[in-house]
């Protein structure tokens, strides 16, 4: 797991430092569910968790820093599927993805986190490493699939799994409607379809 | 096409309205070229333009305002294929696509055009119809490939379009990665398969 920000030297972990995290943490949510984005300023996450502001500066830098984190933090909880079959794990996936971001303090989150990159050479540094990780531990079930000759042996693991994952960013951050279970199935679908139709091969051909 | 900020009442088209606007997007672009999104500011643009401040802020109440005038002005020049074909179509829009976000100050945009839809209700509600629009119009691809038999008749036209479009965005807000021609190749075959099946159908089957 990437961390934007490493606890200072000399803390343990479940200590004080681990607890002010947690709190800061809760706050950011509890604040993205209130007001949202637009809402958002170091100074109501201060007052929510009852850390200091220059605490939060110290250790988090910026609202950027803080919620880079937050994401990194929450989708750690998003479970990796092992149902036996390629087009169960993916359905599975899209349907842990429609769930994590129905809720609207994530689609919060995620606007947060994709306008910090936007700013903050830092936190674009950071989001990038995240889900670099993500894609690099979620394509395991391609390398399984792959294995079990479900796909192309020269699948681009990665790939899939970035089409899984770009309908739900297309819905929240571009059309901006609502995540729900349709896009989900859609997602699935589609991302199976076009995998055996050789979209995601390392040396695709240059024609249809 | 949806106007973020209508001229204002008794000026002519190609008039001195109309010279300030065009002054004034190109300025938007040419300080993404330099600095891109982070280094954007009304008075580094007022100074370009040689544009009053006061008449940028009159005129675009703020810059969230301006960033999405600027997008739905270049994306209006964005063509739309007729090929004969539906993967034709998909692949000559997708290669249209990939061309205007490879421009280094278009991915500028696009990052600074979200990160207003996050801060600005206002200019999320422009980024939502403009993108609506878009789909109305380009969709058309789909209705006549459904005329030709290449699709199903209930194939929701929209959707195939979001599809299209959304691995760019994914590359460029969340993967920040370059936009390249293999994801264009990848983007139109992958959904041509998924939407031959079923992925974008109004009445989806529950199971694969």
């Amino acid at each position: 797991m990437t961390t934007a920000h490493p606890a200072p030297r000399g803390t343990r972990p479940g200590g004080r430092t681990a607890r002010t995290r947690e709190a800061v943490l809760a706050a950011v949510f509890e604040e993205l569910g209130d007001g949202g984005y637009p809402a958002l300023s170091m100074e109501k996450i201060a007052q929510r968790s009852g850390v200091h502001l220059a605490t939060l500066y110290r250790r988090w830098r910026c609202m950027e820093g803080l919620v880079c984190e937050a994401l990194i933090d929450r989708s750690a909880a998003v479970p990796l599927p092992d149902t036996g079959t390629l087009p169960g794990d993916l359905r599975a996936l899209a349907h842990a993805i429609g769930a994590f971001y129905g809720e609207p303090r994530m689609r919060g989150l995620i606007e947060a986190v994709v306008a910090a990159a936007a700013r903050d050479p830092e936190s674009a540094t950071v989001l990038r490493s995240f889900f670099e990780d993500r894609l690099r531990t979620t394509g395991q079930m391609v390398d399984r699939a792959v294995a079990r000759g479900e796909l192309p042996a020269d699948t681009d693991a990665a790939e899939v799994l970035a089409a899984l994952g770009a309908p739900f960013y297309y819905r929240i951050l571009i059309a901006r409607r609502p995540v729900d279970r349709a896009l989900a199935e859609s997602a699935a679908t589609a991302v199976w379809a076009a995998a055996r139709a050789g979209a995601y091969t390392r040396a695709r051909p240059a024609d249809d």
